[in-house]
């Protein structure tokens, strides 16, 4: 069951309750609450433009030294970027309003934001949505559902996901909510991510394990390669589980689970893609390095040629092996080989960089019918590989980006 | 005049034939000669998958040294790309009829290829082209715009210019043709220009205003950020016009007025993208660099975001700040301003890096009728400009590119 996944965490409350940010009446701010404090890491968006939660949350981590906090405060509607100062008062005043209305110490609530750009927020709305959500706050899988589904913005379906993982005798559960699909109507942006669990990690433990967690997952997904003002992975862990931090086989067993819940919340992200009609699942092997892997995954997955010929159906090789080709990893041409997966069906395109005959009728056919659809290029020079997950580019993708007026 | 540029430069002459490598019958086999042996200077594709022809010419240049080549035959329809060693035999083959039939000597032709990937060449059709347009060539415009007009392959329209330029007394001509419009139709792919002047330059500074010329143009469109196996830009300089090569300020007017063509024909394939309703200039200004103006102009050229919102004639500053924001540029967000034109309507969206109040019907109205729409950044921060251009992102470049089957 992965309903309500942040609830299933022992020790997390969570809800998500309506105060007025969407013009649909939908839920809109999510709360979620520790019983106890917790270490926290984050990964925050690269992009120079850093809307004000975003600078709100990298100071709060700085000030706590990411130690002792409590809860996180969501709102979707408005992401609170180019907002100038305003917008950094209306951040603190959001933490400073949680803080008080869960009888919590300052410096202990995370807040995030996605929606619109470039208005000021409506404080009283969230003032208000504030003093519901801590009431209503609760355990219940119904109530941590109902925290995936405030955060949502052009989102079609609530995000989440629970591993749960036996270390040394004692369950460790992490469980995490996302929200994202494309940076969108005019700025309705934003990949947000929480992700609670019950391990106890030291910091710095808990810092590398979300970060090549977030470089195998989040940072492995494209929709449209843009990256947007408000883009957070914040992860808060309550270290219940276990009396000593974890280490060494322990640490790996709960870093490999907590890149199992980021992976699957990231291909969430990129099935719900704007205008989607499938998942690609874009694997490069045989790379000299991961990175270069990567940089040769991403580069197919942003490519509108071959995100185009997906959404035909059309097994089109030749746009994938010119996106390698400009990928600037290393390529010997005449080593490269090129696979499409399809349900059942298998079907090597390219071998020794030259095309293979291949039935492409019965392909494109498998490609019309399957919901995932696997690209696996080997590079065939070394060992190191990376996957990527992207969708497919429709008509729809057009439409919903470009009939939407500022 | 523009029309047949390439033979209103003195000394050269031209022609695009039929010989049946596009199913459509349309003109396919381009040839150009010059009456005495040139100079010649060329910039190729970085993809790692190179054509058989780009291959060829480079191979030409560096046995030449750049010296004594005579011609250029182009074909379309057939990118000769992926095809290993039958490839380099072919390309090898077409020069070599090239020469025979033009009663030139070995090492004096250039091949380009543009078209379908993976597929040989169907020789005996070269072949006979070939002989076709030997017979054929001619110093008449309308020779030198069918060879325009043989190089196309998905453009909607043939791509030339001419610039005239009076340097000490003597006339200078510089001319070219150009095809594309995105790397499409399953790899019927590729920028292809060619540029003939009667300037005599050194082969280093023929070099160096090339290369000059191609960075400031053709690096700085894009349609859909694919770079193609194919893409060469070949520029051979008869010397005919003056007895010692240019230098000094010759040379620095010589070099502008080839910039002017080759931007003048950037920009045609640029407005001839896939599906494209109008051409997007964008300029971003105040920079630290060059290269970092550059590099922020091109994450806005090449966002679908900003592409598809232009299509909707919605001036959606968030996303072109997003874009900048990612770009790698250094900028700070308080400093950056941004400014649409189309048409007569100039209009401020953002100042100090937060939003202004503005009139978005009128500038959406003037953007729906212009032809042309400016974006003007200025991060504010520097000196350095530089200017990159595209087009918008419509449903016909989803159609064009989903429903084409290879």
């Amino acid at each position: 069951m992965t309903r309500g996944a942040i609830t299933r965490v022992p020790g997390f409350q969570a809800v998500g309750v309506a105060c007025g940010l969407k013009a649909s009446g939908n839920k809109d701010l999510a709360l979620i609450l520790a019983d106890s404090p917790c270490r926290a890491a984050a990964t925050f968006t690269q992009n120079a433009f850093q809307a004000a939660p975003v600078l709100y949350d990298r100071a709060l981590l700085k000030r706590t030294g990411g130690q002792n906090l409590r809860a996180v405060l969501i709102n979707a509607g408005n992401a609170n970027a180019c907002t100038g100062e305003q917008g950094d008062q209306d951040t603190a005043q959001m933490a400073q309003w949680a803080e008080a209305s869960l009888g919590l110490p300052p410096d202990s609530v995370f807040i995030m934001s996605t929606g619109v750009i470039g208005a000021p927020l409506p404080m009283d709305k969230i003032r208000a949505g504030i003093e519901a959500a801590s009431a209503g706050l609760s355990i219940t899988p119904e109530a941590g559902h109902s925290a995936a589904e405030a955060i949502m913005t052009t989102d079609l379906l609530p995000k989440e996901a629970l591993v749960k993982v036996d270390i040394d005798g004692r369950t460790v559960s992490i469980g995490g909510i996302a929200k994202g699909s494309g940076m969108i109507h005019p700025n309705m942006a934003t990949m947000l991510a929480t992700l609670v669990t019950d391990a106890h990690l030291t910091p710095a433990d808990l810092n590398a394990a979300l970060r090549q967690a977030v470089e195998r997952s989040f940072n492995r997904i494209s929709v449209d390669g843009d990256t947007s003002t408000n883009d957070t992975v914040l992860l808060l862990a309550s270290g219940r589980a276990q009396a000593e931090p974890l280490a060494g086989r322990e640490l790996a067993a709960f870093s490999t689970a907590l890149q199992d819940v980021c992976i699957r919340l990231a291909k969430m992200i990129a099935r719900d893609g704007e205008g989607a009609t499938k998942l690609l699942e874009i694997t490069v092997s045989g790379a000299v390095s991961e990175a270069e892997a990567a940089q040769a995954a991403a580069t197919i997955a942003t490519s509108p040629l071959v995100k185009t010929a997906f959404f035909g159906n059309d097994p089109n090789w030749g746009r994938i092996v010119a996106a390698v080709g400009r990928s600037g990893a290393t390529v010997e041409p005449h080593r490269t080989a090129l696979a499409i997966r399809a349900g059942q069906l298998e079907v090597a395109l390219v071998a020794e960089g030259q095309p293979l005959s291949f039935d492409a009728a019965a392909l494109s056919s498998a490609m019309a019918m399957a919901l995932d659809v696997f690209i696996n290029v080997d590079l065939g020079l070394g060992e190191a590989q990376a996957t990527y997950w992207t969708c497919d580019f429709s008509y729809q993708y057009v439409e919903i980006n470009a009939e939407y007026h500022t």
